[in-house]
């Protein structure tokens, strides 16, 4: 009997044992695994050791490896020779403070009645461990109808993503043998806006470069000095200003190189969005896209790099005033870069760009802040089609390809250290309030969150 | 026997009575007169009125005037047919702290031997008791040797200089009819670099003005929508940067309406004095004149007007990094104005401007700190030259007409509410130590700053 054959089996496995697996989430989300706060090490570790046993319950070679440090668990299914993929989640959450806006105890989890369904109420419900057991459920499923689990998976839980992944890179340096697959599975994702389905082919990368400009070695006085000192904040703001040109276009020589226009496949996908740059932008009381002229909202947040200023102190800014010319200005300076373009190249070029603007008897400073290229994802492996359309057969409507204008790190980890390309799938909702007061997860989006899982899996076993 | 055969006389005078001046001005140095500690308001007052009863044993008119903050004392010599001249100076002076750095204490003077010469040693020694009491000391002798005091002089004594002058101008204002004279008369001012005595014909005016964009409502994530929301930073950055053109002038329309190329005959009085800017920027640790290409260093800070930032602020500028695209940014922004530029209508020019850059669904918010046009004096007004000779023969070298970068409220002032323009002249050395600890000032400056008044008198009374 084929896998697709025994779908509909898994899937009924799956609704049947619905309240066991919120059972079983709900353990999960009981252990306080909060990453950032040390005193929470213990709890941290033990949910690393929940996992495991799950895992190995399941008939997976699990363990908990230590790291400088919280752990990582892996977990490996038999071999055989279908498509290895590495699926990666994290169990570690975020703190709890405020704890007297949560309407019941963090790690009480409950599961409530809510004005769209039933929603899973904890601290990590949604980031990310309701997310990582759709994956598990899944797999119990398959193993339940199969009697096997599917081979050449390989599982990746982090216990640091709330505090930095500061193990993961060397982690994943150590192990690239044993972690390499063709693709990795990302279950840190949400639904598109209105709970469309959706997989994220392409995010951003972001370098980060701070420069401090100094002039003379002391604050000066404006009307002894003033016409003839130079004045760093304004070579700050000259420098900044050109960065951009009037058609929104940055000027960086070479800024573009890398930089492709949206294959035609996506921009229709992404129309088909209907993305509503207005409402998205009176929410936080704008109205006017400022990006290149003749770009769709979408592809200035999605496709578009760009270069923003994220800071700028220099001199007297507080009450009063000062007639002071300062010694030195400062400034944060980010690119989110898309396509191609090279985090080095466009450091490279910033530098050279604000050098071009330092009088002989000033000096810059240059602090780098991180560097990582864009994410894009080959969508010509039918894995991603062949997931789109378990997607959408699975939530009744058509899934989307969409962009995301921030970085997941991760993605980018797994493209640089172990050369996948990651299938960024998840079930998250926007009002899930992750990071926040009474997190909660839909009872709605686990469910059917494991069932998509089911379908992808059987998908790419086909 | 006329004013200028008698001159000789009261320079004897006051070369024999300078022991006894030093012995009046410790007495005044005694007064702990800080205008900015109310704990000390009886001492300002007892100053005054110290003043007061000097200047009444002198046979002035004197009176002590409640203000709401501190006194000002006022002094008239007999009416005559002179032409009426108006004497400024300042009995309050700056706090000491630290104590803990002052050699002796700050109230105690005494005159002590310095590398340069004598030097007299405490709190208000130069500024400006010591200055103020040249005054002082050359009617002394002019009464001692003419048997009257000069005719038609006016004297106003400030408490407040060193907080603010807040009564002053309501005080101008109020008794504008008793103090208007055809000339001021201001000591608080210094020698040119290396004790070359030095009439100030002009100061530079200024407009000070903060500037906030608002653009959205609350700090947004740069990944979400960097490229598709406006920027409070890069807006004010571009607005500030296009101040400026590439030769250094400024570009608002109008800008330099008012300004005048200097008179030839001053533009040789500064070619004479050898500033040497290359010395004076490398002082602060610089070496480049960045002023309007084409004009001396002097003419930059002295004659030319300009524009400044003094402070900006926006997004996050501590440690680290923050991928934030600001809700807002803010500047401070100062011209500082020549000739006749008018305040009112750079300030306008200005915020017509920074709205030019703004985005239709952005704001900006004005703040207006203070306007006063520059002052420049009628030196084709006699008394100017009379005043310069008269300080190149008591000081044997070449009197020069600078310039100050910065301004002189109390010029302006006079200027505005009672119509005058002032001779401003003092003798205080660049290494006087005014405002910090162990202020001093030298002997020679108060023995040749008053035989300089006694033969400026008497050049103005012939």
């Amino acid at each position: 009997m084929g896998n697709e054959a025994r779908l509909q089996d898994i899937l009924t496995q799956l609704d049947g044992g619905l309240d066991a697996a919120l059972d079983r989430l709900c353990d999960f989300l009981r252990i306080p695994s909060i990453s950032t706060d040390p005193a929470h090490a213990g709890d941290v570790r033990r949910a690393a050791e929940w996992l495991r046993d799950e895992l190995t319950g399941l008939g997976f070679d699990a363990q908990v490896h230590d790291t400088p440090g919280h752990p990582m668990v892996t977990a490996r299914s038999p071999k055989g020779d279908a498509r290895p993929l590495l699926f990666y989640g994290h169990y570690d959450v975020q703190p709890v403070d405020p704890l007297e806006l949560w309407d019941r105890p963090p790690f009480a989890p409950a599961i409530e009645d809510g004005p769209k369904g039933r929603v899973i109420r904890a601290r990590g419900a949604s980031d990310d461990k309701g997310q990582l057991m759709t994956f598990v459920e899944a797999f119990r499923a398959w193993k339940a109808v199969h009697g096997s689990l599917p081979t050449d998976l390989i599982l990746l839980f982090e216990g640091e993503e709330e505090s930095g992944s500061p193990s993961l890179r060397p982690f994943l340096r150590d192990h690239a043998e044993d972690l390499r697959a063709s693709l990795a599975v990302i279950c840190d994702t949400g639904l598109y806006a209105d709970g469309r389905p959706a997989i994220t082919t392409q995010l951003r990368g972001l370098v980060g470069q701070e420069v401090v400009i100094h002039a003379a070695d002391r604050d000066l006085h404006s009307g002894s000095f003033g016409g003839l000192a130079a004045n760093p904040i304004m070579i700050l703001a000259q420098a900044l200003a050109a960065l951009k040109d009037g058609t929104g276009r940055v000027t960086l020589p070479g800024f573009y190189d890398g930089v492709a226009d949206l294959p035609e496949a996506l921009a229709r996908d992404w129309q088909a969005l209907d993305f509503d740059a207005g409402g998205f932008l009176s929410r936080v009381g704008l109205s006017q896209p400022i990006g290149e002229a003749g770009r769709t909202p979408l592809e200035m947040v999605w496709n578009q790099p760009t270069a923003e200023i994220n800071g700028i102190a220099g001199g007297y800014a507080g009450d009063g005033f000062k007639t002071v010319l300062p010694a030195m200005a400062r400034a944060k300076v980010s690119f989110r870069l898309t396509g191609t373009q090279d985090p080095q190249a466009i450091r490279a070029a910033f530098q050279d760009h604000v050098r071009r603007f330092l009088p002989a008897d000033c000096r810059v400073e240059f602090h780098d802040h991180g560097a990582s290229p864009a994410s894009v994802m080959d969508i010509t492996d039918p894995a991603f089609d062949q997931a789109r359309t378990a997607l959408s057969e699975e939530w009744g409507r058509d899934a989307a390809f969409i962009g995301a204008g921030g970085s997941i790190p991760i993605a980018g980890d797994f493209k640089q250290i172990l050369g996948m390309d990651s299938l960024l799938i998840g079930f998250a909702s926007d009002d899930d309030r992750i990071h926040s007061p009474n997190e909660k997860y839909d009872v709605e989006a686990f469910a059917k969150g494991a069932r998509s899982w089911a379908r992808i899996l059987t998908a790419l076993r086909s």
